[in-house]
C-alpha cells in the first residue's frame, strides 16, 4: 500500500478519545451475549474469521503453549488497504494535493513553478502527469514549515469536510468494519493494536484516536525531522522540516517496529507488497504467531485489484502474485473482502 | 547528562516484567496505610517534595482546572544521574570498553590500530586520553554488526556481573531510590513514565522494565539504524547498523519525544544541560505543568557536581550555571539529593 510515498511527514496529537488497551475478560470466558457469542459479527463464517478466533483462543489460554503474555501482545495493522479504502488514491495524497493552493499563496513564486503549477491548473488530475520526484515535492511542500500543533489541527479540519469520490462520505467513514470489530476483540483481550503505515505518522495520529481508538504513540508511519526552536515569542515550537528521517516501507516497517515499539508483534496485518517484511518478522517469532493479508476482490462493494484471479496489478496497493504465493506457502491466511466480510462499511448497517 | 555520546546505538527487547501502567486508586482516595499517607517515604519534607504532591493531586482532581485526562498524563525522565549514578563514567561507556576485547578477537587487525589498541592496553584508563571521535568509534565498533536480540542478551549478561567501582554493586542496584518511588505515584495516577535519555535506546530498553517497571516502548533515546535482512537459514534478521539516526540529546528529547510518543509530556526530570529543552517543551504546555532538576551535591552519598555552591562542572552531567538560573526563573524546582532525599539507594535500609 505505500510505494512511492518517502515524501510522507508526521507530528504530534493529543487526542481525547485515544483508548487505552484493555486487559478486561478473557476471550473465553466473556458472557453469552450475542457480542460475546460472535465478536466478529461482520465476518462470514470462514477459514479466515477462523485463523482469527483460533489465534485469540490459542494466546490467552494460559493453559495452552501458545499462551503470550499480556505484555507481549502486539498486533500491527498496515493502514491504507488494510484498515480503510485507499483507492483511487491515498487519502494524504488527496490532502496534499489539497493544500497545494495555500502553499502558493503564501510562496506566489511557486505559481510558475513545475509541479506546482500542474496541481493548480488541474488539480488532482495533474496526479497520471506527474513523477514520483514531482510527488515527493508536493508532500514536502504541504507537509512541512509548520508547527507540528498546526499540522495536526489542520488535518483536522480537513478530514471533516473533504469527502471520498464514490461514497460522497468522510475518508474516516470508510474505514472498514469487520477490521474494526477485529481491532476491539484484539484489544479486549490484551492485545495492543498498533498501525504501522507507509502513510505519514503525523497524517495517520491527527485522526487515530477518534477512528480506530488508536492513541499516536501506536501510530508508526513514515516521518519526516523535525526541527525544536522558539517562536517569535520566546515559547519552544516543533517545526515540521522537508526531510525524511523514516520511510516506513517494506523493510522499513519491521525496522521502525522494532525503533518504536522495541518488541516483535506477534500478529501481523497487511495488503501489499510494502507489508511483506513486517509479515516476515512477526511470523517469523516463536510460539504462536499470525499473518494476515487483505485481498480486494470486491468491485461490487468496494474495489477489485492485486492477484486474485488475475486481477490486474495496481499502483496503489501493489498485492504481487510472489506475495500471494508466499502467503499461501508460510500459511498467512489471505481474508476475500468478497467472501469474508458480510458487510464492508459501518454504515451499510 | 548527555553530551559526547552520539555513537550510542539502540536494539529491542521483549520484557516479561515489563510493567503496564495501572489507572488505579485516585491519588486522594488511597486507603490511610503509610505507603498511602505518604507515598514518597525517601524524600525529606521540603519544596520539592511538596511540588510533587501538589503536581499529582492538581493534575488528578477532575474539579480542579489543571486536571489532566488520563490519556495525556505522559511523564518523561532522562536516565543518568537522574534515575541512577552516572558517575564517574556513564554505565553504557563501561559496557562498550568492556566490548571491545571480544570486537577486536574478531577482527584481529583491529589489534593495533587505534582507538583499539589503546582501550586493550589501558582499559577505561584510556577514556581520559581519547576524543570524542575516538570515542564515537568505540561506541559503533561495540553496538553494531549483531542481532537485536543478540545484543539485548548480551547487555542483560553483562549487567548480571559488572559493578560499580566504588559500590562494588551492580549498576541496576544504583538506581535512586527517591525516584523510583517517583515513578511509583505518577503510575498510580494513571500517568504513563517514560525514560527519555541520551543513552542508547536498544542499551535501556534491555534492563528498564526490571529495573523500572518501563516497557520497551516507553523508552526513547539515541538510536542508530537496523537493517531488515535474511540470516543463513532464511529467517528474517535485523541487525544493527553503526549509522546513528536519532541523537536524544539537548533539542533532540523533545523532537523525539513527539516522534515516538506523540504527545508533550506534563511533567519531565532531567539533571542536565542535556534536559533543558525537554524541559522548555514540557512546561511550556498549557494547564498544569512540572518540570524538576536533580542537583548532584552531595558528595557525601553519591557524588557533588553542577552548580551548587560553586560546584565544579562536569563533563559526564554537565548543569550549567545558566540551567540553574533558568530553572529558578521558570520555577523549576530543583531536588538537592543531600537535603531533599532521606536515602538514596534501596540498599540503605
Amino acid at each position: 500500500m505505500t510505494q512511492d510515498r518517502s515524501g510522507m511527514r508526521r507530528r504530534t496529537v493529543l487526542l481525547g478519545a485515544a483508548l487505552l488497551p484493555t486487559f478486561a475478560k478473557p476471550f473465553l470466558s466473556a458472557p453469552a451475549s450475542a457480542q460475546a457469542s460472535d465478536p466478529l459479527p461482520s465476518w462470514n463464517d470462514g477459514a479466515a474469521k477462523q485463523a482469527i478466533l483460533d489465534f485469540v483462543r490459542t494466546t490467552t489460554d494460559p493453559a495452552n503453549p501458545g499462551h503470550v503474555p499480556p505484555d507481549e501482545r502486539i498486533a500491527t495493522f498496515d493502514q491504507d488497504g488494510t484498515l480503510w479504502v485507499e483507492h483511487p488514491v491515498y487519502t494524504q495524497v488527496i490532502y496534499c494535493f489539497d493544500r497545494i493552493p495555500g502553499v502558493v499563496a503564501r510562496k506566489p513564486d511557486l505559481a510558475q513553478t513545475e509541479p506546482f503549477k500542474t496541481v493548480l491548473s488541474d488539480g488532482l488530475g495533474a496526479l497520471t502527469k506527474l513523477s514520483t520526484p514531482d510527488l515527493e515535492k508536493i508532500a514536502a511542500a504541504a507537509l512541512s514549515g509548520m508547527s507540528v500543533d498546526d499540522f495536526r489541527a489542520d488535518v483536522q479540519r480537513w478530514l471533516e469536510i473533504a469527502v471520498h469520490p464514490r461514497w460522497k462520505r468522510r475518508y474516516t467513514d470508510l474505514v472498514y468494519q469487520p477490521m474494526q470489530e477485529l481491532l476491539h476483540v484484539l484489544r479486549d483481550n490484551g492485545f495492543k493494536t498498533c498501525i504501522v503505515t507507509g502513510g505519514g505518522q503525523d497524517f495517520v495520529r491527527a485522526y487515530a484516536g477518534r477512528t480506530y481508538g488508536i492513541p499516536p504513540e501506536q501510530v508508526v508511519g513514515s516521518a519526516g525531522e523535525t526541527a525544536f526552536g522558539y517562536a517569535p515569542d520566546g515559547k519552544p515550537r516543533l517545526t515540521k522540516e522537508a526531510k525524511l528521517l523514516l520511510n516506513d516501507n517494506g523493510p522499513g516497517k519491521p525496522e521502525n517496529i522494532d525503533l518504536m515499539i522495541g518488541r516483535r508483534p506477534v500478529a501481523a496485518f497487511g495488503n501489499s507488497d510494502g507489508d511483506r517484511e513486517m509479515l516476515e518478522w512477526t511470523t517469523a517469532g516463536s510460539g504462536k504467531r499470525l499473518g494476515m493479508l487483505v485481498l480486494h476482490d470486491d468491485a461490487h462493494r468496494e474495489y477489485a485489484y492485486g492477484p486474485a484471479a488475475g486481477l490486474p496489478a495496481s499502483k496503489i496497493g501493489a498485492f504481487s502474485q510472489a506475495l500471494y504465493d508466499e502467503a499461501k506457502g508460510r500459511n498467512w491466511p489471505v481474508i476475500s473482502m468478497k467472501n469474508d466480510w458480510k458487510r464492508i462499511f459501518s454504515f451499510e448497517m
